[in-house]
This record gives C-alpha cells, sequence and structure tokens, in this order.
C-alpha cells in the first residue's frame, strides 16, 4: 500500500454506535477504509479503535478533517491522533556508547522498514560521532555530569525543539531523564536491557547469571516519570543455559534489544500503538 | 464476558462504506460491539470482517437477524455466517489409537477452554472406548478396510447427522477421509503430524530425523479434498537437537500437537476463523 | 536405549585429569560410555559431570560401584550421586484444588515419557481423591491451618518416609512449606506461575495483565527454604496483547505450567540436573 | 576464557574406552580440560566428541599435537580435526546485491562477536563495494553469466586459494554452485531463505504467502552437490499471520536470516559443529 493513507487513533468511553458513527464519517466523506480494529476494556469501560483509510478519493482535505472529526468526537468525549502515511515523523537517536541498536534503526531506516527521518544524534560520549557523519546525521555531543545536568536537559529539549523533533529514541542512552523533560517531551521509546519487570536496575545480566535463568529477555517502553514502569511495547526472549557466560548473556542480549527495540519503533510510526491506563493497546 | 453475544463473519468485494454499513446495522438495532476487526486483500480485492456484539439490548429477535441482515448483505454479494455465544456446537472427535488429543480436547472442553459438546467419538479401532465411557461420551468403532471403506464413511456420515454434529475433529484419525466425505461434510479440523508442507506423508519424524533438522512443528487445518493443503488454521514449533532419537521426536511432537490442536479447535469454536482461497483470516 | 544404564552426577573443584580419571574409573570395569557431559565454573572453580554408561558388560555388581568410586572421588574431594536407570524413584504429587499440572504428570507418566513410580498424593483439600483413585494412588488429606500445620508436616514427612519417596512434586500445592519440612526432605520440585523472578508473590496473572506485559511465563525450581528463590530446572513463556483477559493469562499460564512442570521433572528423573551455588546445570 | 585453547573434533567407531583414551592423551600432556562433549549415534555406531583444553601448561608443542594424536586414533580409525582459538581462521563473504546478512556478519566480526578475520568479498554485482571499502576488505566483481561461470568459478577458487580462506560465506549469494566448485572447496555456508525442506526453490516467501503459513523460517546449512540439502546447523522461525504481504514476510525474513546465519557461523568459528552422515552434531 504506498498510496497515502489517513489514520485515526480513537479512544473513549464506551456506548453502542461508536464504530458507526466513525466509519460513517469517513465512509460520509468517500474514504475507503483499509484497516479497522477495535478493543474494548470492559474493567475501565474504555473503547479504543485504529482506523486507517485511502487519502485517494476522500473528500475532505487534509487540514479539514481534525476540526470536520471534533464535530464528532467532542459528543463522545473522545481524545484522538490523527496521522497521515506520508507525512514522516522526525526522529532524534540519544545514544551513550553502544552502537548496536544505533547501528539497527539506521540500517532499517534505510531500508523503509522505519518511516520516519532520523535527523539528530545527541550523546553523552562522543564515540559514536563518526556514525553519525557517516549517515549524514546532525551529532550533538552532550556530556552529562550530575552538576550540569539540568542544564543539558534544557539544551537537549532546545535542540529537540529546533530540530521539531517528534519522537526520541534512547537507543542504550545510559543517562535517567528527569521528570521534568519527560513532562515537557512525552513521545520517548525505551530499550530495558531486561525483561522488565525481572531484575530492574543496575547490572541486569550479571544479576540473571547469578540467579542461574534459562530465559532472558528485553523490553521496550515509553518513558514516563517512573523509571522503567511505562508502557510496555514490546518484549522477546532468548533462552540461555549454564554454559553461557555473563559476556554471552550480553551478547545475546544484544540482539534482543536490537529487534525489540526496532519492533517498537517500527509499530509507532505506523501509528499502531495506543496507550492508555500505563498500557499499551498494539493493533497488529 | 460472560454475557450472550452474536458475531457475524462476512467477507465480500471490498468498496467503500462497509464498515459504516455493517456497523450501523447493529446500532440501529441497538447493539453494542465488542469486537470488530476487518481486513482487506488486495490481491483479490476481498474485504473481510468480524464482529461481535452484546445481545443484551438488540432490538432484533435471534431468529430474525438473518434475514434482516440478508437487505444489508445482498447488495454488497457479501456471504456470511451469524453465530450466538451461548449455543453451544455439537461435536464428533474421530481418532485412531493415539490418546493424546483426544484427553487434551477433553480436559480442555471440562474446564470450559473449548465451548461446545461433545456428544461422539468414532474410531476405527476400539482401545479408546474406555475413555469415551468415562467422559459419558457415545463411542462408535467403525473399522476401515480397503473393501468397506465406502460403506463405512456412509455410517459416520449418519452418525454426523444423526447426532446433529457441527464440527469433526480429527484428532490423530490415521485414515484418509474420501473427497465424497468431504464435500458432503466440510467442517473438520486435523492435525498434521508435521510442519506442513515440510515432509508431508508418512513418517515425517523418522524422515525429519533423518535430515537433521533442528525445529521441528505441527499443523492444525481444515480438511479438503487435497490431503494435508487445506487452509492453515495454527502452527507451533519445537527446538531439537542431535541428541533427540526419533522417539524423542514423537514425544515432542504429541505436545505440539495437542497444543496445536487445542488453539485451532478453541479459535473455531470463537468463530474467529475466516477461509478465503484456501488460507485463513485469525482474527485473534 | 532400554538397555539399564548407570549415572554419575559428579561435582568437584577443578583440577588437570579429572575427565580422565572418571571415565578410566569406567573403562577399567568395562564399561562404555554413552553420555558425557561436563561444565566447568570458572568463577568457583568447580567442575561437574554427568556421565552415563551401560551395565551390560560392566564388571563391578551395582552394589560394589560406590565404594570402588570413592577410591577415585575422595582425594578429588569430589562429591556424586550414582542412580541406575532400571531403578525407579518413588514419587509423591501434593497438590491443592487444580488439577492441570496433576493430570498432565499422570498422562506422562503412563506413557513412559517420566520414568518414576507415581505412588502417593497428598492434598490440603478433597476434590482430587476420585483421580487419585482412578489411577490407583494412594490419596492423603490432609488440611492446613495456621494451628495445625506443625503437626501436619509431621505427618507428610512420615508419610514420605513410610512410603519411601525420592521426590516430591508440588503441582500447584499451594501451601508455604515450613523450613524445617525443606530442611528435612530436601528433593522437591515447585511450578511457580510466573516467570520468576518476575511478579513474585501472589496474583501474578493480575499484576502480569495491569503491568500490560507482551509476555508470560512459568519457572519451575527446587524448593528451599526462600520461597520462590530456589534453583531454577526450567523456564518458558507465551505471548500475550492487549486483548487478553486475566482469564485469558491464567489459561495460557496453565499450558505453561503443565509444561514446564513436566520438562523439570523428566529431566529430574533422567538424572540431567546437578545443583550448585543455588542454580543448576542441566545437561541436555 | 580469553587464553588460547586446543579444540579436538574426533568421530571413530564406538567402542568402550574412547572418552578414557582421548581424556589421557591429553592429561598425559599436562592438559587441564575445560570442555568435554560426546555424542554416541548408536543407528550407525559412531561416536562422536568435542574436547577443548588449555594450551598453558600443556606440555606438547602444537606443531607436535597432530602427530602425537594420531598414535591414538589410528588405533580407533578416528578422523579428526585440531583447532587452536587463536588461529583465526580466513573469511570470505559471497553475496548478490543485498547487504543485510553481510552488514550483520561485518558488524558482528567487529565486536569479537565472530572470532575470524574477513578478508575477502566476492560478487557478482558491484553494489555493495563501497561496503567492502569502509571495511577494508578485498573486493572482486565476478559477474556470472551461463556463458563464463565455468571460468568465473575457477577465478573463484584461485582468489580463494590466493587468499588462503578457510571458509566462504555465502551471504545471499544468489549463484548456485558447481559440484566442482564445492567439491574442491567444502567449507562453505550459505543461509537459505526458508524453512527447509518447506518451500525449497524459487520465491519462498511469496509461495508462503500464498499458503497461508502461519510460520516462516531460515534454515543455515554447509553447502553440498545437493542444493539446500546440505548438513544443516541452525534454523530459527518467526510467526506471520494474515496482515502479513509478501514484502512484510520477506523483511521478517530478513530478520531471520540475520540471527540464523550468524548464529551457524559462530558456532562453526567456535568448532562447535561436527558433520556426519548428511547431518551434523552442534556441542553447545
Amino acid at each position: 500500500m504506498s498510496q497515502p493513507t489517513a489514520t485515526l487513533l480513537i479512544s473513549c468511553p464506551d456506548s453502542p454506535g461508536l464504530v458507526a458513527k466513525i466509519a460513517n464519517f469517513i465512509y460520509a466523506n468517500g474514504g475507503n477504509i483499509i484497516h479497522a480494529e477495535q478493543h474494548t476494556d470492559f474493567a475501565t469501560s474504555l473503547f479504543l479503535i485504529r482506523i486507517e483509510w485511502q487519502l485517494q478519493g476522500f473528500n475532505l482535505p487534509r487540514e479539514a478533517i481534525n476540526t470536520a472529526f471534533s464535530a464528532i468526537a467532542k459528543p463522545l468525549q473522545a481524545t484522538w491522533q490523527l496521522h497521515f502515511s506520508d507525512t514522516l515523523p522526525k526522529i532524534a537517536i540519544w545514544v551513550t556508547k553502544q552502537e548496536h541498536c544505533l547501528l539497527d534503526l539506521l540500517w532499517r531506516n534505510q531500508t523503509k522498514e522505519l518511516p520516519g527521518i532520523i535527523s539528530v544524534m545527541i550523546s553523552n560520549h562522543s564515540n559514536l560521532e563518526a556514525i553519525a557523519r557517516q549517515f549524514g546525521i546532525d551529532f550533538y555531543h552532550l556530556p552529562i555530569t550530575k552538576e550540569n545536568k539540568a542544564e543539558q536537559e534544557a539544551k537537549q529539549l532546545e535542540l529537540l525543539h529546533f530540530h521539531e523533533i517528534d519522537l526520541v529514541i534512547l537507543a542504550k542512552y545510559m543517562q535517567i531523564l528527569s521528570p521534568k523533560l519527560v513532562e515537557e517531551f512525552p513521545n520517548i521509546i525505551n530499550i530495558h536491557h531486561s525483561f522488565l519487570p525481572a531484575f530492574p536496575g543496575a547490572k541486569p545480566y550479571h544479576r540473571a547469571h547469578a540467579r542461574g535463568v534459562k530465559i532472558i529477555g528485553a523490553t521496550a517502553h515509553y518513558v514516563t516519570e517512573d523509571l522503567d514502569e511505562g508502557p510496555i511495547i514490546e518484549q522477546e526472549v532468548a533462552r540461555v543455559n549454564h554454559q553461557d557466560t555473563i559476556a554471552d548473556l550480553i551478547r545475546k542480549g544484544r540482539d534482543l534489544e536490537r529487534l525489540v527495540l526496532s519492533r517498537a519503533v517500527r509499530l509507532h510510526l505506523q501509528h499502531k500503538v495506543l496507550v492508555y491506563d500505563n498500557k499499551t493497546v498494539v493493533f497488529s
């Protein structure tokens, strides 16, 4: 499907007629729905839906859709996002010293697996600058110390705004973000080097090895104020055994981290993830 | 969700307004949709949807729904199935000598994992009759030889009709069904002791062992005239290695077969499977 | 391999010549090794080996092997276990109300997947007694209250000794064992209804659901004084998504628990598990 | 374990005393075994073993080991390979146009996951030459036509000999090798874009999509004269569903191919794979 599409991600209190009302809005304006999937959370009586339709033949101009849809959405007390498949989001990747997730994201972006424009790299170290240069990406070296953290985060936010960044990917960025930063820029995906909530905190592979686990994992999640407690987007696991050293666990973990982070970013960029109640609905 | 629901499984040529028309039908009659998922096959321009709504508050009596919906469906050239969650289908399990799939289905049925009424067992051997008796199921011993096959299949069909069977599960039934039988009773799920299409035919585990594969699998599919070529519902795999003997492969295969068959049957009984073009859409 | 074999599970401080010395012992007595696998834990300089040989043609009578081997083992400061494949261990299964793990163990024992004699069932409830009777197993109903716990555990220990039990399987036995009981009878395998160490403690599926995890798991481990912290034998996971209710998680969890517990028990009964440092080496 | 080790991969007819004789050889010369694992194929009465020991303290000079060991091996009719962990094999990667496997191998080689020296790239196209240059690898562009195939293969063999290549990795090299080439250079690992033996031949993803499979896979194997029928080293699978287009299958297939090929190459480079009877024993 290389023709442009529009996608609505909607959530509202459950009531009869929601699918009909939303589908009618698109049909009445000449749109052909190519993907519709809904979920009802009965515990909270919340209705969530992803609906995608072809823009070709749609009678409303793009800039008029939000206003037109609000006439439907307001009475339903709905919140919604509207996305166009040919509007590529601008992405900043934040790294520290490790390159495996970074390289994977860059390669997948080049092969069009990840539809977005990676325009900025920010790191608290400088060793990955050559990769940024090779891929033609602006690189900012912002070392973090206890003393300068607030100041550097202000610069980070400034860069995000200056470059009109839509999404930050923490690709093994080993600094904790302050609540203030997360509040001001909430669109951040992180990869956690462990199978959350197992072994949260430092040195998870060392602890998994000491515990003699038979399976390790990785978790990609949105960043919230509560460290490692944000909505989970994707997880994956791998088998390990007594022959695996800590170095082997770290090696297998790199593969998990690469896969899980790129899957989560792809789902986000395809507008398939809806967050509610510190959880995600992944329409896929 | 223990309240009764109705489910429509619909397929028709793709055109704008399908979701709206179908959702409107349910909304106009006071129904609250709790699950809606659609799929468009662009290669064949086919639209497929599963839509489930609560019967409580629905204004149409159950027996009137088909007629009422046909007014919508006819102009769309749609074919559809209508199911009610509290109408339990009647199931016949066909076996030969192996019990692992049978026992798993019976146990899952008892624990309400498989919503249906297992009322009949048919076997070409008699060794599993005691299990039928233990679970209070009618058991029919119909041995098959080259000479009596047509005659016995006629009896099988008679039994299916007499007991008003909706679904036949081949739980390691080691006889090939004639095209005639499949034509007259098309609702049959089979478990194939291999990862189709790898190693079709006889002794797949022996051949997988000789080949030194590192993964084995099992496949559950609807039965069609083409042996082992019917629409695939579910598949699963397991790792093996050089230490696994043929007996180990068969043992691991039993676990795969149990899991895959019960998952496929559950999906079918929840009306989540739509067949088209010798393939399935599994809404889950 | 249906001919009887002997298996030595040995651990000792690492030093040169260990494999040679142990293999020479078997060779010198006319034994043919059919499985040998060793592991060295370099962090603790510990050598661990599993060695299995055919008893046919072995010159030492069974009852003389331990004494003869001690001449080799003593200078190496080795600890070891000696097992014969045709000496079936006696097993007690402890349950509460849930039957899924119990039925799976019984069925696998019948099909010879689990080489042992299940001779006793102990439960703090009585609802599974009929199953015990059906399989010809002695059933003891020992209800547990705060007041009678010490007394009932004394009876449990008495039963284990009276029936000469070698292994206790906690197949969803929902009572915590006292440290005293574990100390007196250390051969206990438990299935934990969660992917340890994620969500330890009560209601793991409810907590996993609230957290919105994408993967759930189960863990089989030896029981130690530290609740749920004993050496892990086996783990397995399954994918879940936002459509899965808590009931679905529990249902998928049952399949995980059945599989993981039976795999762990099989590994134990084949003498493939060696415990050290609160971890396991699984030779397989 | 960064200290240098020696590894023997041995196969011979089964007989009593093999482990003892081999372990004695190492012990008698002062070696400390750090890994020993054996496998007996009872169907063919073949004994196979991998044994690895520390070279530090070993009394025999490296160049004398083969001769010394042949005194043990000859009477046993054994064939064996001797490898040293610090002797890095020289690797040639053959590609066509696709880069995903190539980049993965190069990156893993840089991070020391794949212990070898990638010194040559050969391609029948020129589009990946820039990558070779970036990594400082000699690149040879040898286009293949029906007419020049024999001639180009002669050049390929010449290059392998000139660069003293130990291992060829076909990283999506889309040309069939002639039996002559395989005979003259038998150390070749290939990645097959399918889960062998399912969908052998052309366009496997298109055929898997048409078949509606729920799982796809990839297979890494040694190359033999029989196309795609060589000994399997490693396999992996991924779930797909009706929403996955052919492009999605190809995308998911790329991840499988990258993972499976790199795992197989790593196992080979660690001397953990022994081939016999068109199968592999993978000691891991």
